[in-house]
């Protein structure tokens, strides 16, 4: 069990539609389709992949991070430095 | 033909490498691994959509937006109004 | 007191370093130096802004949502939804 | 002359104004203020400074590298190069 798990589902199926954006993509690619409009798409792509980040995240806060630090000691410390640094990546990326 | 024709096999088996990376994010949540380790991949996916990105830019600034240019005219001043609302959309994504 | 005041001193030297940078971007505007100049000094200061806030973002999971969480109740939760929107905000900007 | 002569004002105002939200920021740390409202507003200041970024560029596509490609040469790839990596470097910050 982890802090996503209860929405297993809606996670599996945004990265459903992700994957068929990239496939669009290589469509797009392989039709010589104008630039422009592949940049558009890829725009697309990585906003709903962000999305799936912040919700991942955000069940992590809630779940993972928040039992860690109920239960106290070094693990809660541990807990919040990982996530610190996930965050450092997504905002970085 | 586009200003990335030239690259087109680079581009696709960078968009199918990503694919896999998505499928991959797919197989990770339906297996309960760990939140961090999954929002790692969506920052690798992430960058790699960038970097395809940039690229793409890259050559129709080169090509696209050069070949506009140097005929002149209305077509030259919309294509680069055209550039700019792409780069801000990927900077603001 | 907040989670970010026994590194006050810290964080306050860094926004006087970056409001250094911006009246060092007007300058170079006022004197019409290269654009590509600029940018690159837009980027520095940008990702200095940046790291204020994944620091600040640190000291807040570690202290106040870490303080909260082991208190328990609604208050908790309120917490890290906080958390969670400023975390989304800064991966938009 | 640069690209972005013709709207100087508008850029030192925008830029002064920046300067005052760091400015601003710095008292809020003092006054030890709340994590979350500091997040916010670096945020805005952030988003701010980028925008400067995606106007200086976007003169800079319009005036330099138009003209530099107009003209032809080695001069134009260079100018376009350079665009290309100011891009990355905003997309990465």
């Amino acid at each position: 069990m982890r802090g996503y798990s209860g929405d297993k589902d809606v996670y599996l199926k945004r990265l459903r539609r992700i994957e068929g954006q990239i496939r669009g993509l290589q469509r797009m690619i392989d039709d010589d389709e104008y630039c422009i409009d592949i940049l558009t798409q890829i725009s697309a792509a990585t906003k709903a992949l962000q999305s799936v980040s912040l919700g991942l995240l955000d069940e992590h806060l809630k779940h993972c991070v928040a039992e860690a630090v109920a239960e106290g000691g070094d693990a809660a410390e541990e807990k919040v430095r990982e996530a610190s640094e996930a965050i450092a990546r997504l905002v970085r990326s």
